[in-house]
């Protein structure tokens, strides 16, 4: 494949590509939405990219029953549906041909032989090299039972004599708290060495979160005002306007803080807040996340310092929606959060007294995340008061979706004879300054699974700091009898603007 | 006029308007182009926006066998053509009402007999309460002796019974070294005091210098980096595309560096530099701007930080132009410089080892005026060299004309899955982000002078400090033989990228 010439590439690119090496991805529950919508599409865009080495092989594992032309059929049509790149035929061929099925239960050994054999086979007939990556995008109570089969059928078995890898790929959640985290994480390691695992936060394989880490260490404008000498506060948000859909099963008894904060918003946080690291290898930069997080406290009162809702049935654009409870599948008593937002504070020299606000909600009044650092007000304005009636904090703000890009908003003078100063925004979208468009978070991250290249992956150590963060939160919330509605299509509970209002601030506008 | 609603005001602002008082001004040169132009034109957008009070007179003076009709028939015509705001006809009508022309010699006394006559006249019937502006929109050579009859005449007289006030309202050049200067300062000074005098800097009242002092001190992420800790070096640019078309006679043996830096590009650097004043009274800001002025030094040898040109013959947008030296009324060994820049330093704490570069020039490849900010390279990067090769300096660019607003250019992510950094623009535009469109600088400038409040009008220090700076480079270029040569619709003379590189910086691309 990579032998064609690639339209795709940008001709301004002189550099070398990074390119996988010869390799087998076994697709673990490959039937699945992910698997459809994001990792088969992944796939192929990569491979449309000259990203994928000739010979790369996919084999799908799932309990069906399907030959290899049911999957190849399966997977083109969501190639056809969701790949990012225009279909081309041939990358389309040379990569099925590679595409391989084996049907089984996670529990049946002789499934795994199946397996073990299939992808021996392909090491012979198409160069993988004993190259093995396993991507278990099932639900976590079957890691054990896969993994344990992974190494009963030796296909897990450090490399071979050629040198050959073997990586195991999971999806959060990572445990529901920090003992079950423990627990998972043993479990997997009782298998795979930690720089095996590769834990998929699919946000830190986004552009704009890369791009917190651009901003920060490649210029040297930001850095001097990054820090609490200049920053108020921090605001970061992962707002949504849908409501659970089908995930009741998984969603209630979890809740937003677990679903979004522990991962999503807390490596947001480690990102913004972090130290420069002395390298971009994989340890320096988890190195800094961990040292951030192990620094971060829930400051005083909890029932102070968290706020925490459901949302209530309403309208959303024009459509009723039903509230949580009346969802099917949750319970009439249910007490889980669908809206979660803690103040944090970071205890090391750069930020002691800066909070960090957190949100995150379903059923709100729009879809955005974002990373704000709000700025101080000046000590003194050598403007009359009417003159800057219109003029609110500083604010440099990292728009992570949609609308990728980065706001600067600043005071600027009102056209007019009068020195009026108004609000205004500074914008930079990545859409429109870059010919280059982003691949899918899924793209980087299986393209950094295939060369084994972990910076973007969390590691064991943070994944437990962070529920050392949630869990005193989840517990305080866990005493409570009561939990506040909230209106859908809104803003979030009542509770969350009064966390706020108690330190004089506000939420920035959804 | 003030009792007609006004349409154009925005509905937002609920702050009394500044409103000039009643009136006359007195436009002498009143055929010239500026007046047609520029000052008709801007005294019906002031009136059109109600910001000139009812009774408001204008009185045209002029060397022309006109009468009142004919002034108001060339006024009409100007505005028509050239107002900013729409033509309304009741406003129109108001306005010429309190239109008269007086015609006469500068040097005859009875003219300006009649003028007495005709504003005392304008007095009596329109209310205008004794309050004259004189705006001499005229060669300087004339201004002796028109402020001369002015006192003669009775007209300068200060404050009669009403309280009226007497200002008069000078165009630049102020002088041609700090000589002459001071000498056109001392004639103007023998019949009006320093606060009656309103010298028109017209970049002064553009909406985008004045913010570059919003920018500063409205904000608080700004000014942290606005000092020699963060910033390289600033780039002071006013190009122009256009050749000295018929001002042959005003142009040559003043050149560049006297047409343009002397007064607007110098004032944009105090502007910049400026610590921040204590109030936006007119004493505090000019009072802050003299300071920065004081403390500019031309640093080193003379040749070494300056630079300067004339533009050859040449093509421009696909037209053939001619050469400096082929103008019409500019003799064949002329040595006046259309391209001029200089380096200066600034001897304070803040600035200190800090360049300015400031630069002006005709044809050159496009018209633009800036200040840019360019912030010193980071002394470590975490990314490796070839992700980086597309990085430069950071830079903030306020950016003066034409396409108003300003630009953050910083290093961000490209779109891929490296951790590749290029340098990408943020952007705030004037037009975009504002839907008050902005005033004519002489709008903001007439009213300014009606209303008596100076801070936008450089003071007699200013001028001076401002020909303290450039006298030495005059007299330097003066006992040169030669001018360098550039080509037209380029980017100026060799020896000012010569001088860049010889510090190892290079001018923003034009």
């Amino acid at each position: 494949m990579t032998n064609t010439p690639n339209p795709l590439r940008d001709p301004r690119d002189k550099r070398l590509p990074r390119v996988a090496g010869p390799s087998v991805l076994v697709l673990f529950g490959v039937t699945g939405d992910l698997s459809r919508k994001k990792l088969l599409p992944a796939i192929y865009d990569l491979a449309n990219r000259g990203l994928l080495p000739p010979g790369f092989s996919l084999v799908g594992f799932a309990r069906r029953d399907w030959d290899h032309q049911d999957f190849k059929q399966i997977a083109y049509e969501a190639v056809k549906e969701h790949a990012r790149t225009p279909f081309r035929e041939d990358v389309w061929t040379h990569l099925s041909e590679g595409m391989h099925f084996v049907p089984g239960e996670f529990n049946d050994p002789g499934a795994f032989e199946a397996l073990a054999m299939a992808v021996k086979e392909l090491d012979a007939n198409r160069g993988t090299g004993g190259n093995y990556a396993f991507y278990l995008s099932i639900p976590p109570k079957f890691f054990e039972t896969v993994v344990e089969q992974l190494q009963a059928s030796g296909l897990a078995d450090p490399a071979n004599e050629h040198g050959g890898f073997r990586r195991v790929v999971i999806e959060k959640p990572f445990g529901h708290d920090l003992a079950s985290a423990k627990e998972l994480n043993d479990t997997v390691h009782r298998v795979f060495p930690e720089e095996s695992i590769f834990r998929i936060d699919h946000y830190l394989g986004k552009e704009t979160v890369q791009n917190i880490l651009a901003l920060r260490f490649a210029n040297t404008m930001f850095e001097p005002i990054w820090n609490r000498h200049h920053v108020d506060h921090v605001q970061i948000t992962m707002a949504e306007d849908i409501g659970i859909g089908g995930r009741a099963g998984y969603y209630d008894g979890i809740g937003a803080a677990r679903d979004v904060i522990q991962n999503h918003l807390l490596q947001l946080l480690a990102l913004t807040a972090m130290e420069e690291p002395t390298s971009f290898s994989a340890e320096a930069v988890r190195a800094e996340k961990a040292k951030v997080l192990s620094s971060v406290r829930v400051p005083g009162d909890l029932s102070q310092a968290t706020a925490r809702g459901q949302y209530a049935a309403g309208w959303q654009g024009g459509v009723k929606v039903r509230g949580y409870l009346e969802e099917d599948g949750i319970p009439a008593e249910s007490r889980t959060e669908t809206y979660a937002a803690i103040k944090l504070e970071i205890d090391n020299r750069r930020w002691a007294g800066v909070p960090f606000y957190l949100r995150t909600g379903k059923r709100l009044s729009r879809r955005v995340t974002e990373v704000a650092m709000v700025f101080q007000q000046a000590p003194h304005l050598p403007f009359s008061q009417t003159d800057t009636e219109e003029l609110g904090q500083n604010a440099l703000v990292m728009r992570v979706q949609p609308d990728e890009g980065i706001t600067v908003r600043f005071g600027s003078k009102v056209p007019g004879t009068s020195m009026e100063i108004r609000d205004v925004n500074m914008d930079f979208a990545y859409g429109e300054s870059f010919t280059e468009s982003s691949p899918e978070a899924y793209e980087r991250l299986l393209l950094d699974v295939l060369i084994g290249d972990p910076p973007l992956f969390p590691r064991q150590e943070e994944v437990e700091l962070s529920w050392k963060i949630l869990d005193p939160i989840e517990e305080h919330w866990a005493t409570r009898k009561r939990i506040e509605q909230y209106r859908s299509g809104g803003y979030g509970p009542d509770s969350a603007d009064e966390l706020m209002a108690r330190d004089g601030r506000a939420w920035r506008r959804l």
